[in-house]
C-alpha cells in the first residue's frame, strides 16, 4: 500500500518531482476525488475524468504561471483546478462564494478567460500568441479544445487565421467522441473516420513516430515542418483536413498515457508555428456509471457514488419539460413543425420530439448561428420551425435573428431556455440580456410564459402566427396549469389580482409567482397592490400602459438585465403615449415608474433563487420595493420588512 | 453590326431562345449597361462586372421563379436585376423609392432573402433544401457564394452540416481571387494555390472531363458520386478540403464560358447530394479601370466612364478618415497599439496605420467573431488592439464582446464605424442597434463622437482607459476641430449651448450639428433652448439626469434605435436617481422625455440626410418636436414649422 500523494499537491510545481508510476497514481487519486466531489456538490463529471491525465501532462511540461493555457467551455477545469491550489475549495464547487465550475482569473492567475461558451480558446488563443509575437516573449500558448466545439464557426475563423502567427502555439484537440449528446456534422464524421481506421496499437506508433522524428526539426522553422510533413507519415490517416488548411497537424495519440503526453508536449514546444496535437480521451473514464452513459454524467445534480444516481431534478417538473412535451404534442398534429438543436437535445427537452419526430429535428452541433439560418430556409419554404437554444448561448445568432429573420419577417419561433439567472453555472451562463436584443429587432414577438398553460399556449402561437415569435422560459420548475386561466390572447397581458392601492406590480414570466407570494404578504400589512402578468415583453399591452394614464405606480419586474430590458420598453412606450396624448397624468405616473431586474454588473454562482434575490426580484425584494414606495415621501428606511 | 439584344429580355425565359453567341452578346450589352449606369448613380461595379456570364448561365439553366437562387452578400445581383424585369429602375439604384443594391423579394420574388452580411447563402439555402426534403418538391437550390465569404465562420457551420441533405442542393464558389481587399487566411490560400496549379487550357480541360462523365451516374445516388471520385480525377488538384468535409467537389471552371457553365449546371442538376462548384471569375471583368483596380471600383459613387473617375466623397473629410488619421498619430507615439479588421482595410481607415506599422495590423478576412477574440487575446497580452468593425456587422460579434471583452472587463477599444442610418445601402447595412446592444454589457463604455476633435480625444482615451471602450461614429462628414472646444473628459458631457426656456435638448454624436441648427431657428422664434452633446452613451453624465432634476423638459435624440438606446438608457438612470432621491419634481420632468431616435421598423434606402429626417432627428425634425412642446397643452397641431 503506498502512500497518498494527491494531499501533497498545492501547485504545479509539486508535480515535477514524481515519477511516471507516482504521477498514474495521482491520476487514479484525483479521478476519485472529483467523482466523490461532484457526488456531494453537482457539477460537471465525465469531461472532467476524461480529461485527468492531460491536465497532469500539460501543467508536468509547461509552467503555466508564465505559458498561458485557454479552455474551451471550460467545464472540464476541475482537474486543473485541484492542481492548481484550489482542491480545498471543491466542497463549495458552484456555489455561493464557492468555486466556480468554469475557469476564473478571480481564483487563480492560472485561469486566464472565464469561460462558458463554445469556440472561443482558439481564438483567443490565437490574439495572445499574436501579442506574445509582438512582445517578443516566450511563453508557451496552449490551446485546449473539443471535437465538440472545434466545429463552431469561432473555432473554423480561428484556425483559417492561425497563418498570421509565427511563433509556437499548440492547440490539443481533445477528442473524447462525444460532446454532451454525439457531436453532428461533417467534421465529426471525419473525426470519427480517423478514429475508426486504427488500432491502439497504431496509436502508440504513432507517438513513438512523432518523438522519433521531432528532434530532427529541431528549433528550425516552418519549412522544416513542411518537409517533414511530405517525407514522413506522422498520422496513421494523413489529415488532409488539416494540412489544406496548412495546419501541422500530429496524431492521434492516447490522452491518458501521462508519459508520452509529456514528452510529446516537450517535443512540440520546439516548432516556431502553430500545430495540432489530436488527443483520444475517453468520457467519464474511470468511474463506471459515468463511463456507461456520459451523457447522463455531463453535468449532473448531486448523486451516490455507490448507488443509485439522483437526477439532481429535486425541484419538480422543469419548463424544459413543459416545452418538450407542448411541442411534442404540437407536432403530432402539425407535421410542418420541424425543430432543430445546437448539441442540446437534452438540454432544451427536444428527446422526445426527436424520438417521435426523426425526420423532422436536426441537430447542428455547437453552431448556434446556422441553426438560426436554417429556421430561416425552412420557414421561407413555408415550414414551422422551432429552434431551441439557451438565452446565452443564442447570442451567437444575434446577427442572424437581425438580417435572415426579422428583416425577412420570417415565421420563426425561437424556444429560449435559461432565460434569466441560472444558478450555479454564473455569469457565462445567465440569459439576462435575451428580452433586451431580441426587443430592437423590428416584427419580433416575445413571449414569456409563467405557467404550464402559458407554454403550451404561447408555443402554438408562435407555430401559427406566421411572425417571428421568441419564447423565454427560466432553468426553474413550472407550475401547473391553473383550472381558470385567463384566456390567452396575442399581446394581452393578464390582471391577475386586482388591488385597492394605486400600486400594480407588472412582471414577465414565472416571476409572477414571487409576485402574488409578495401581494399575499403585504395583503397582511393591508397593502392591496394589483398583480399583472405581461405574458409578452413584444408587442406591449396597452393595458398596461393605461395604468399610468390612471396615475398609478407600476413596478416593472423581469428576471433580466434592467438595462434595455423589458422595463425599458414599457417605459419606451409609455412616453410616446403621454406625448401623442399630451397627458399630465401619465407624465407625472411615468416618472414613479421602479424597474426592477438585472443590475449593470455580472451576477455570480449561487441558487437562483438566491440570485432573485440579489435582483430585487424574489417575493421579499418586492415587498421591500412596494413598503419603500408606500412609506415615501417620508422617506423612511426601507429596512421594515 | 447586330441589332441589340438587351432591350428585348424581360424576364429570364427570353434567354432561352437565345443562341451561346446571342448570350455573349447579351453579356456585353448588359456590361456595358451596368458601367454606365452606376457611373450615374454609384454603387457596386467590379463585382457585378465579374458575374455576368455566370449569372446569365444560372438563369438560362435554372428556372428561379421556381427554383431558388440565394446571395452570399448580395451586392453583385445587378446582372439578376436586369434580367428579372427592373433593368428599367436602374437610374433610381440605391436612391430613395429606388432599386435596392441588394436583393430584395419585395422588388422580385426572384429575390429571396434580404442580405448583405456575408455567410449566409450556404446556411440559409441548407435550409431550404431541408425544406424541400421535407415536403419532397423537386425545385432546384443555388446558393452563391464568393471566396471571401465562405470563411466566414457562418459558411463553415453551413458545410459542416451539409451531410444532413440528402438531394440536389448546388454550391456556386465564385472564386474573383479578391474580395473587397485581398481576402485573408489558409481557406484563401489554399484556393490561391489551386488556382496557381494550372494554366487555363487545364480549366478547359477540367470543364470537359466533368461533362464526360456526369452523364454516367445520372440519377443515382450518393455512392455513385463516392465512386465517381475515387476513380476519376475532376478536378486538377483534387480537393482535399471539401472532400475531408465529404462535399463533392467539381471544378475549378472558367466563369466567364457561358455555354460550358450551362451545360455544367444541367448536368450537376442531377446529382441527388449538395455539391461544389468552384467557378473562376475577373472582379471588373471588361470595365478597363475596373478591371485594373477592382478594389477601388468595389463600390464608388458617380464617376465618369471614360475620364477621371470621381471618388464619390463629394461632402469632404469624413469620420472614417479622421479616425484613420488619429489612430496613425497615436501608433506612432504607442507600439502597443494593435488594428484589426475583418476584411475592410480601406473601409474602416486603417489602410494608412497598415502602411506605416504592418505589424501591428491584422486583417481576418470576414470574419467578425475572431477579430474581437484576437483583440482579446491581445488585450491579455497588455497590447492596445483597436477592433475596427462596421456597426451592423459588429452584431456578428455580440456574444465575443460579452464573455471574451466585457465579462473579462479587457481594454479592447472597439472603433464602430457606420454607427446610425448609412444611406443607400439601406436596411442591412445601418447600423442602429449598437448602443442598445453594447450598453447591455457590464463594463463597456460607448463613446460617441461629434467631431474630430471628439474623435481624437475619445480615441486616445479609449486605448489607455484600461476598460473595454466602444467609439461609435457614422458614414458622414466630420467637421473639423473647434477653435474652444470644451475639454473631453471621461463620462462627461458638454453643454453646448445655454438657453432660457425648460426645454433640453441631448445629442448623441454628430447630430450634434443638427440640434444646433434647430436651436438656431428656434431662436428666430424666441424659443432658446439648451444644447447638450452628451459625448457618452455609458456611463451616462449625471449632469444630464440633472435637468430632471431641475423640472427641464428634456428632449434625447440619438441616430441609433429608441428601443433600448441611449434615450432610454438616461430615463432608467434617471428613474433610478428620482427613486433613490424620492425627488417629486425629477419624477414629473422625466415623465415629460421625449426620445427621437430609429422607430421600431426598417429604414428603406435613401439619402442619410433624408433618413435622419425620417426618424426625427434632422434639424427641421428637432424644430418641430420643441414647437410642439411648447404649444402643448393646447395642442395645437404641429405643421406650423
Amino acid at each position: 500500500m503506498t502512500d497518498r500523494l494527491l494531499e501533497t499537491i498545492h501547485c504545479p510545481g509539486d508535480l515535477k518531482e514524481l515519477s511516471i508510476e507516482q504521477l498514474k497514481q495521482v491520476a487514479a487519486e484525483m479521478r476519485d476525488f472529483i467523482t466523490h466531489s461532484v457526488s456531494q456538490t453537482g457539477g460537471h463529471l465525465a469531461s472532467n475524468l476524461g480529461i485527468v491525465e492531460l491536465t497532469i501532462a500539460m501543467h508536468r511540461a509547461f509552467d503555466f504561471s508564465k505559458d498561458r493555457l485557454l479552455w474551451d467551455v471550460g467545464h472540464q477545469c476541475y482537474a486543473h483546478k485541484m492542481l492548481t491550489g484550489r482542491r480545498d475549495m471543491f466542497d463549495g464547487l458552484r456555489q455561493e462564494n464557492g468555486l466556480s465550475g468554469f475557469p476564473n482569473p478571480g481564483e487563480s492567475d492560472q485561469d486566464v478567460f472565464s469561460v462558458g461558451h463554445a469556440g472561443t480558446s482558439i481564438s483567443t488563443a490565437l490574439g495572445m500568441a499574436l501579442g506574445a509575437q509582438h512582445k517578443a516573449t516566450d511563453e508557451k500558448i496552449v490551446a485546449l479544445v473539443g471535437d465538440a466545439s472545434i466545429v463552431n464557426g469561432l473555432s473554423f475563423e480561428a484556425l483559417n487565421n492561425l497563418g498570421l502567427v509565427k511563433r509556437q502555439m499548440l492547440i490539443v484537440l481533445n477528442d473524447n467522441s462525444m460532446a454532451i449528446d454525439v457531436t453532428q456534422g461533417a467534421m465529426a464524421k471525419y473525426l470519427s473516420k480517423v478514429r475508426l481506421s486504427h488500432t491502439y496499437e497504431d496509436i502508440r506508433n504513432t507517438t513513438t513516430r512523432i518523438l522519433d522524428h521531432l528532434p530532427l526539426i529541431g528549433k528550425r522553422m516552418e519549412e522544416a515542418v513542411e518537409n517533414f510533413k511530405r517525407t514522413l507519415r506522422m498520422a496513421i490517416t494523413p489529415s488532409r483536413l488539416f494540412e489544406s488548411l496548412n495546419i501541422p497537424y500530429f496524431g492521434p495519440v492516447d490522452g491518458h498515457d501521462i508519459a508520452s503526453l509529456i514528452d510529446l508536449f516537450k517535443a512540440l514546444d520546439h516548432l516556431h508555428t502553430p500545430a495540432i496535437l489530436h488527443v483520444y480521451t475517453k468520457k467519464g473514464k474511470g468511474y463506471e456509471p459515468a463511463d456507461d452513459n456520459p451523457r447522463k454524467y455531463h453535468s449532473t445534480g448531486p448523486f451516490e457514488v455507490n448507488g443509485n444516481s439522483g437526477d439532481g431534478k429535486s425541484k419538480g417538473r422543469s419548463f424544459t419539460a413543459a416545452f418538450g412535451d407542448a411541442l411534442t404534442d404540437l407536432g403530432e398534429k402539425d407535421d410542418k413543425i420541424v425543430a432543430i438543436t445546437a448539441a442540446m437535445p437534452d438540454g432544451t427537452g427536444l428527446v422526445k420530439f426527436r424520438e417521435q419526430f426523426k425526420d423532422r429535428y436536426y441537430d447542428v452541433g455547437i453552431a448556434e448561428s446556422v441553426a438560426v439560418d436554417i429556421g430561416a430556409g425552412l420557414a421561407k419554404q413555408g415550414l414551422k420551425p422551432v429552434v431551441c437554444i439557451y438565452s446565452t448561448f443564442l447570442q451567437r445568432s444575434f446577427d442572424q435573428i437581425f438580417q435572415e429573420v426579422a428583416l425577412q419577417n420570417l415565421p420563426v419561433t425561437f424556444c429560449i431556455d435559461r432565460a434569466g439567472v441560472v444558478g450555479d453555472d454564473g455569469p457565462t451562463h445567465h440569459g439576462l440580456l435575451d428580452v433586451g436584443f431580441i426587443r430592437m429587432l423590428p416584427n419580433l414577438v416575445i413571449a414569456a410564459p409563467a405557467d404550464e398553460y402559458e407554454m403550451q399556449q404561447s408555443l402554438a402561437m408562435g407555430v401559427d402566427c406566421g411572425k417571428p415569435f421568441a419564447i423565454r422560459y427560466p432553468r426553474d420548475s413550472v407550475q401547473s396549469i391553473a383550472e381558470n386561466a385567463i384566456p390567452y390572447e396575442f399581446g394581452k397581458a393578464a390582471v391577475v389580482r386586482e388591488g385597492d392601492s394605486d400600486i400594480v406590480l407588472v412582471t414577465l414570466g414565472p416571476i409572477l409567482n414571487e409576485a402574488l407570494e409578495a401581494a399575499d404578504t403585504l395583503a397582511k400589512d393591508d397593502i392591496s397592490v394589483t398583480v399583472v402578468n405581461a405574458r409578452f415583453a413584444k408587442p406591449i399591452d396597452t393595458a398596461i400602459i393605461n395604468y399610468f394614464r390612471q396615475g398609478k405606480t407600476v413596478i416593472i419586474a423581469e428576471d433580466a438585465s434592467i438595462t434595455g430590458g423589458f422595463g425599458s420598453a414599457v417605459i419606451e412606450q409609455a412616453l410616446q403615449t403621454a406625448q401623442a396624448d399630451n397627458d399630465d397624468t401619465m407624465r407625472n405616473s411615468i416618472g414613479k415608474a421602479v424597474l426592477l431586474g438585472g443590475a449593470d454588473s455580472f451576477i455570480p454562482p449561487a441558487k437562483r433563487q438566491r440570485q432573485l434575490e440579489w435582483m430585487g426580484i424574489s417575493a421579499k425584494g418586492m415587498v421591500e420595493t412596494v413598503k419603500t414606495l408606500k412609506c415615501q415621501p417620508e422617506k423612511v428606511d426601507n429596512t421594515s420588512s
